[in-house]
Parts: structure tokens; sequence; C-alpha cells
């Protein structure tokens, strides 16, 4: 707790894994990718990534709403989003649970049927884990080792250049009518988009739309531009049953809400006319474009300017 | 929930692991080592294992008594304790937490801190993982990557002969007076004594010595005799201080409390003498030997034989 003369510290997810970051510089091995993308590198020359993820009942999905089954299937796809994050290629998992008491082995079984079969769907097995129990909600931690997709290197978050288009899969917003549990990660979308057009950059969409792009413009050192007119083909129609209930534009929630899980990339403007043309590249739709300077700005077609802020989830605020 | 014509079904642990087993048998990738040993090995020629384990707090540690910073220290070591008992090494570590809602950011970047610092006096580097907060008691998962210790292969728990000697190193009981916090793991001797003796199998007493020897003999198919007298000497103070807290007798501390940390393991009798004598394989005493048949058995330097049941922590019961 902070003392009556200290100032309350700071709190928020973000600033805490910047502290981190410090408290890490110059301990962390050699490694070609930095600390805090999608996935984080395994040292010693292995050449795989890896990455964990930690759902809690009640906070990232609901027990009382949500087939456990469902819940499982969740935990590894957030993973598996990571790895089509950085075009990478699942390998296996582990899953670690703290199951609540009140569960029956039944239910036990069905979350990690959930994680075994989104596995089998997308070539990650689950290969071992840890049982817990205890009073308290279920949570469950998923990690992912992932290879890359040689020859590409991984796709980092911070690799945007100004001039670059922004291209996205899927649709945004609303996802917490369902979509959150039941996506699927864009794996094929990543690996198609890697190989055509040697993307500058890419992320999932975890946080939300504006939020993640905020991620790569930071780590890139550049802002972007989104065009209002592409903006809405990509609201999800859960978007606007959302917009229905909270009196907010539709176009809001897909900006700003999060578990879209949906990629966003940076592209040189070079490769448009592929996106265009390839059947491999059809789930990718341009955006808006990066550009110099920082920030998040929505361009209507008659050239008005909104600033967008770079909102969205953020944990331990 | 059962329906009121079905039996109440089983739960524990390891029925839970059991049926997992099952359900994963046939779609496991072809690896060299069966599911459910201390690490899972990370398939497609990869030549890595991994481990992951969760704690939680009033379950596996009191943030009212421990420091977040003991607590961080634990989640790596925990892990670190797995990679000894294969006879393993280190590569980096995730970490992903739960935090409660009302720890402060100095909290959170001592737990942090923990898990760092336990990293960098073992060669495990904290590379990546996943925020997260809610208002319910903290969890911290963590999972590492280990390398064989090259050209031995990892260490197994069935690979126990009878006329094997059991060898431990440390002692055992009452370790929930503190020492389940600050165990140091035993990655030394480990490797010590893989590199010495090439054991035939190794287990690191996380749910109590009986119930980890127990482990060894069920996945070797053997049983195992305990020697009173070499038992007496490895009953750690902290049984005896316990024992005076719950008048239980301090053997039933040494073999039935779990979290000691230490190692069990099985080795070729022609190596009793090197035990005896290298200055390397000091942390290691003789505690009996693996039999035909099943179970644990204590024996009397007079011949008595008492059975020890194999029990001690399980969760999901």
């Amino acid at each position: 707790m902070a003392t009556g003369s200290d100032p309350i510290p700071a709190r928020g997810e973000l600033e805490f894994i910047r502290r981190l970051r410090a408290r890490l510089a110059g301990q962390l091995p050699p490694t070609s990718l930095p600390f805090g993308d999608d996935l984080a590198p395994l040292p010693g020359g292995h050449d795989l990534l890896w990455s964990t993820d930690m759902l809690m009942d009640g906070v990232d999905f609901d027990s009382r709403v949500h087939s456990w089954k469902a819940v499982g299937r969740k935990a590894l796809a957030i993973n598996l989003s990571d790895c089509a994050a950085m075009a990478t290629l699942p390998v296996a998992a582990l899953c670690a649970v703290a199951l609540d008491n009140r569960l029956t082995l039944e239910n036990a079984l069905d979350l990690a049927d959930g994680v075994i079969e989104c596995g089998r769907e997308h070539g990650c097995p689950l290969v071992g884990g840890d049982t817990n129990s205890w009073d308290h909600p279920t949570v469950i931690s998923v990690t992912v080792a992932a290879r890359p997709d040689s020859p590409h290197p991984p796709v980092r978050r911070d690799g945007a250049r100004p001039g670059d288009l922004l291209v996205a899969t899927g649709r945004f917003g609303g996802s917490i009518l369902g979509r959150h549990l039941t996506f699927t990660p864009r794996l094929a979308e990543s690996l198609a988009l890697s190989r055509a057009c040697r993307p500058h950059a890419m992320i999932d969409v975890s946080d939300g739309l504006a939020r993640d792009l905020g991620h790569i413009c930071t780590a890139s050192g550049c802002g972007a531009e989104i065009d209002d007119s592409a903006l809405d083909e990509l609201i999800h129609p859960d978007a606007r049953r959302q917009s229905a209930r909270t009196e907010r534009e539709p176009r809001l929630h897909a900006l700003h809400d999060g578990e879209d899980f949906e990629l966003l990339a940076a592209i040189d403007p070079q490769h448009a006319a592929q996106l265009d043309r390839e059947p491999a590249l059809a789930g990718w739709r341009r955006l808006g474009r990066f550009v110099s300077g920082g920030g998040l700005v929505l361009v209507g077609q008659n050239g008005t300017r909104v600033a967008v802020e770079p909102r969205g989830w953020e944990h331990f605020t």
C-alpha cells in the first residue's frame, strides 16, 4: 500500500509491463525478438517461440452461461491467435488449471476436451499440464510453443512504416455476445499473408482494434489513419446488436471492444493489387494506412479527421 | 452433476489424469517420453521439454504471511524442481498471473522480482507472460522449458528395477513451516547423479515422499522398501517441530507431508560405493531399495515390515 506521503502508485497492465521491461533490461538473453510481442522467443538458439494466456471465470468467461468445453476451446484458441499474430505454426500446448471445487469430474474433462479438440483442429496437441483445485472460481492457463514458418521469420509488431497499408481480417465489435468464445484463430490467413506479402508488422486484436493498432504504432514509432468507409464495412453485426443495448455507435464498439481475435497487419503498398486478386488473401481487407507521426485518426471520405483514442481492455487498472 | 441414478463420479487429480490419458491415447505425437512425467516432451524433434505449475493464494501460499517475492520465487522454483527431477537444464520461463485487484503495483513487481531473481540464480530467464487481474485471490502460473543434459537423455519415472537402490537428497517433512517457499531446487544434485550413475528413475517430492515414491513404483511396475533407520536420518527438524503440534509421529510427517522438493532416484546397486565416495554425490543418501511386486514397505532393523500407504497431497478430491 502507498504510505500517506507517497503518491498513489500508477497501476495498469501496461505500466506493469513497462516497469518489468526496465527490470529485465540487460539480463534478457540475446534474441531476435523484443520483450512484449505476441510470442516470446525461446533463447539458446532453439528457434521456437512460446506464449501463455490465463482465463478466469467471471472475467474471461462465465461458467453459469458457457459450456466448459467452450471455455477450454477459448483457452487454447487465444494462444493460437498469438501464433497467428506472428505468422508462426503451433507445435504443442500445456494446460494448468485451478478447478473450482464445485466442479464435477465431467466438468473438468469437458474443459480438457475443449482444449484437446481445438488442438486437433489446428495441429496443436495437448502434451501435459498441472491440475489443482480450490474454493474460488476456475482459472485456466494454457501455454503454446510455436515454430517459424521457415524460411519466413516471425512477424513482429514493431516493423510498420509510414506509407504501409493497414489491412485486417474479419469484422469487429460486439464479440462479448459470444464470438469471444467461438472465434477461429486466423492461422491460415496469417500464413497466407506472410508468404505472399511479407508483412512489416502484425498483431491479433485481443484488447480492441484501436488499442492493438496503437500497440503496433507505438512499437513501430508511427501513426495510423483508418478510413471511415472501410471501417463501416468491417463493423460486425454483433457490434450493431450490442449498440442497440448500449446506445453507443456501432463503430465505437468496432474500435474499442476487445476479443475480436482478428488480425491487423502492415504491408508494403506494392502488394495492394495482390491483396485484391489472390484467392488465398480473400480474408484480408484494407482498413487504412500507416503514417509518420503518432496517433490514430479516422479519415472521412470528405476529408474530415477525427482522433481515435487507443483505448480498449486493460487489466489491473 | 451426477443424475440421481448415476453413481457419484470418482474425483481426484489422479483419476482426472487417468481419464485424460485415455482421451489422449492415440493422438499424442510420437515422443520418447510418456504422458504424465515431471516434464512433457515438445514434439516435432525439438529436443526440448517443458513443464507448467500453478500456485493459488490460500492453497500454495498465504499472502497474509508470505512476501510476494517469496511467492514469485516458489512459482519458478517448483518448475525448476521438475527440471531437476528429469536431470535436465532450464532454458527460460513464462509467467501468467491473475492478480487480486487489491494488490499494489509494487506487490505485482515484487512477485515478478521473485521469479526473475530465482531465474537468475539458476540460469532460467523470464522471457514473457500474461498479466490479468480480478476480485479473487492471486493465481500465478509459470511454464519452464528445459533441455537434456546431452548426451544423457532425460531421466524418467518409469525405469526403476527390482534390486535398484532407492536414494534421496535432503530431509523430509514439515515443509509447511516455511521450506515449501524457500527450498533450493536440486538441479546440481540431479545432474551430478545423472552424470555419475545414470539413474533408472527419478522424481521430485512435491506430493509427499510416500506418494511420489508410489508414482515411481506404479510407473515402473515394482515396489519399494524403505529402511527404518535410513528414514530416521532423513527426518527434517521441521517434521519434529510439526509433530509437536499435530501429535503425529515425525516419521509420518516425513513420509506424507508434501512440498519437500527433494529428489528420489533409483540407481543400479553397482554405484553404491561411488555414492559414498564421490564428493559431487555428497547430497545423496540411501533410503532403501526397489523390489518386485507392488507396494511400499517400511523395514525395521529387526526385520519388521510395515506397509506404507502411498498417500500425500491430492487436488480435486
